[in-house]
């Protein structure tokens, strides 16, 4: 299995720095003086299509060559990736079709559709949504962009903790939400080769714990029946996001949902920022753990923005 | 009646610089899809306490003597520059006296309070907040500042609009909110001295539409009984505030209360911003007469994000 490095990150951010935003990194003393150290938050959810996303999506779209992209992308996925990957095609002028569960909520089905995207519904079962998505593309001959199990993918999302440490160059610690693992592993592969002392946690709902009990035990354990607010992080670990987190993640803490819904509140409250659940995790765990991490500096990235405002925990 | 000029901009950002944030400027290419033009967003609802009131607060405290300071500030507040007296002068290490109503809600309170507003209550008349913010100053000594009737204020405010065109030099239009004044004259008067030919918009609820009403008349004419969701426009005009405005202003438009929702919906769903409703009051004029301000570049000013999460208008 060939492993994505770091190059790969320099080479993505080369490739798509012209598509993406280079989001701003904020502070907040308020919650600073909550947590007892020095918080400097990358601000994912202000990314194109409201996640960091869009930055996998985009170097898995623009690292294709002509001949591949004429036949454009495709996907399965009910979430953030699926606008990602069709802004990012839309952007090369290229198809993305997205395979989604028939259930999926109008409001995903209204921001893919906004981009551009080709939906085809499915059944709501990942036997239904692949063999749907692999018989789109045995006759299109697409190319499928994993959302995470992916070395483009990868290297794209390690952009957003590279730009971070490009501003702020020194940090005892980043924090990121896991989910199938693309972020986690795009980020530590850029925190270790940038700056090596800094130490790389995942934060993750206790609730669907796969990827903190495959770190613990040293094999991929896939999740069963996860239950979560952060819907963003219901997703098993990726082959390749293990593969990288084995080697570079220092350690992966689980949280509650009542810290993750805490800590969502605290930053739309002091933040002033729209933030998904999925975004609240990390600073979750400082929440549930402060002592542990008084007087450092710490960068958390806050992965995405995307929630219902009809549908809120408070 | 002395009124303030450019000159005191610069001199209150060069004395205010350390102490607020230069706020981020965002776009949001969906927002410009919907309005047909380039918005750029000067996001004060991440200055610090929330609102871009911060800076005129600091420039008011930071401007006094020691031998002034010493005796403290105060001022008559229930909103945005209560917190932002509090917090300024705290930093600067003196006593903020706050005179509010008792029957202020107790979100507000809590945030007074928790930037180290000493606070006192009253009726809640407007004759009894001057009664009782008078008998502290008579017993204190304290310099009362004025949330947008006072030079030192306006010259504050008007500080965003500078940054805004330092970063952003060619805009045909800037557009903020107004209700005493504070921010729209400082930013009359930035813009006409940085960019003489880009018009100064304001745009006003038509439930407490004052400002209108003075500067098509030519003279002040109070608010009665204004009723509008954005609360931080119920103020009336100053007289500074007037006489700023009547002679840099180029328009003031109204707009209704569902598109004052809408906008305000719309910036926190596509640019994952937490706003108040006074905020979107420009983004609504937008909306309102999208024909009038196709193919233009405009920047809005953004002016807070302070709302009670558990009373969303969706």
């Amino acid at each position: 299995m060939k492993l994505p490095v770091f190059e790969d990150i320099i080479d993505a951010h080369k490739l798509i720095k012209e598509f993406i935003h280079r989001t701003p990194i904020l502070t907040s003393s308020a919650i600073n003086r909550i947590i007892g150290s020095e918080i400097f938050f990358k601000c994912e959810n202000l990314q194109k299509t409201g996640a960091f996303k869009f930055r996998g999506a985009c170097n898995a779209v623009f690292s294709l060559t002509n001949e591949q992209a004429s036949r454009g992308v495709g996907t399965h996925s009910s979430g953030n990736h699926a606008a990602a990957l069709a802004l990012a095609a839309r952007i090369r002028g290229i198809q993305a079709h997205i395979v989604m569960p028939s259930n999926s909520p109008e409001i995903k089905k209204k921001a893919v559709a906004g981009y551009g995207g080709i939906i085809t519904y499915c059944e709501p079962t990942l036997q239904s949504r692949e063999t749907t998505l692999r018989e789109i593309a045995e006759k299109t001959g697409i190319e499928i962009v994993h959302p995470y199990n992916n070395c483009k993918v990868i290297a794209g999302q390690g952009t957003a903790a590279k730009e971070l440490l490009e501003e702020i160059p020194i940090l005892d610690l980043i924090l990121c939400p896991v989910g199938g693992g693309g972020l986690l592993s795009g980020t530590a592969l850029s925190v270790k080769a940038i700056s090596p002392l800094s130490r790389v946690i995942a934060a993750e709902p206790s609730g669907a714990d796969d990827a903190y009990r495959s770190f613990k035990a040293g094999y991929i354990i896939p999740s069963v029946k996860p239950k979560t607010i952060a819907d963003g992080l219901l997703t098993s670990l990726g082959e390749i996001n293990f593969a990288v987190i084995s080697q570079k993640v220092d350690d992966i803490l689980t949280v509650s949902e009542e810290s993750i819904i805490e800590a969502m509140r605290l930053v739309w409250e002091r933040m002033k920022l729209v933030i998904e659940p999925s975004s609240a995790v990390p600073l979750a765990a400082l929440l549930e753990k402060k002592e542990a991490f008084r007087n450092l500096r710490i960068g958390i990235i806050l992965s995405g923005g995307n929630i219902d405002l009809g549908n809120l925990p408070f």
